[in-house]
């Protein structure tokens, strides 16, 4: 039985740190595993991560942006996300559907029905089996962000130019889905300290797939 | 009140004829418009186009292609069609949902419902004021598109390499959609002569849009 594990959060929540904790765990239990981001994941649905992501001249319309990470998530869940689950695998993805919900239905403001559709048209049933939500302040996290990306000599895409509010209005989607599919969330203060994250999420893997290797 | 003009018709079909008689009308009469093309129309929707007629190294889902393929018409309608017939002009788009329903649904066998609640998502209750279709058997149609493809020293995209079973459907679905949709569509004989092919075009332009010179 494969293991669909989400890894959610804003900007600079710690994502990547709680990345490396599953990824480290998973490989220390020596369970099969595949890693992989949204949008993107395959050469094709990269592109269109490229494409949601970048400047462009004209205004990128709303639903538009919606159709481009669905059409990416169809190419990573056919080409990459099932196969991996049906040969048993953990697959461990750097956002999902759930982000969706939150950045274009909270962030953008599209009509969680419409989201819904194409989740519909796209998923059928699948869905993640366990989603750790890195949650922060998006004061903080955009700060972690910002500074990531001044060090690193990049600047901020398309979507991390959006002004704060648009975070708030991600956070809260994030957290109101984390109530209302709470055997599917594990919701982590990405404001403690690394070992205390690290606790956290070894304490949530150990409930949820220790006992497989028993 | 701006006239929304699709050209519908498999590959050699005699589209582009039918869009040098319909611009040339169009200036004859002194009628404001705009020309586009489908998928395609904007940069970003352009570049949406590469990626739906480009070869790629993974197989590409019919459901992605499907998506692309809206994804760019959201583009071409909020930035280009819709703003072109709310200032009364006429739009001129060589293809639209029609081929939507054609390629994707009859050649690639994606169901018609599913493509209906794209439509839907993407276009509201906007839909073509005329189709002109332009009908061909797909093997002389194909043989004209193969022919200049060499001429021109280019090769054919990922759909013009279909089989010929895939344009039988294809074309199968532009003439049930003709007979369901008669109101929009005007079916158009594409092995006559460009003589024959003019005249009945102009007759159906004069028809529909001659009135509003009078």
């Amino acid at each position: 039985m494969g293991f669909f594990l989400t890894i959610e959060g804003c900007e600079g929540a710690g994502k990547t740190t709680a990345k490396g904790v599953v990824l480290q765990w998973l490989k220390a239990a020596g369970r099969e595993f595949i890693e992989t981001r949204e949008p993107g994941g395959t050469p094709l649905a990269e592109e269109l991560r490229n494409l949601v992501l970048s400047e462009h001249e004209e205004q990128v319309s709303d639903t538009s942006e919606l159709l481009m990470v669905f059409a990416a998530r169809c190419q990573n869940l056919t080409q990459r996300i099932e196969p991996a689950l049906a040969e048993g695998k953990v697959v461990v993805c750097d956002r999902f559907t759930d982000a969706t919900y939150a950045y274009q239905g909270g962030g953008r403001g599209i009509d969680e029905q419409r989201i819904a559709v194409l989740e519909q048209l796209v998923q059928g049933d699948r869905r993640p089996d366990m989603t750790l939500l890195l949650d922060v302040e998006p004061e903080l996290g955009l700060a972690r962000a910002r500074g990531r990306a001044l060090e690193q000599g990049g600047s901020l895409d398309r979507i991390e130019q959006e002004a704060i509010e648009f975070f708030h209005r991600v956070r809260n989607v994030y957290l109101q889905r984390a109530e209302r599919f709470s055997g599917q969330y594990v919701v982590i203060d990405g404001s403690q300290s690394i070992a205390q994250v690290e606790e956290q999420i070894l304490k949530a893997l150990q409930a949820r797939l220790g006992n497989s290797f028993e």
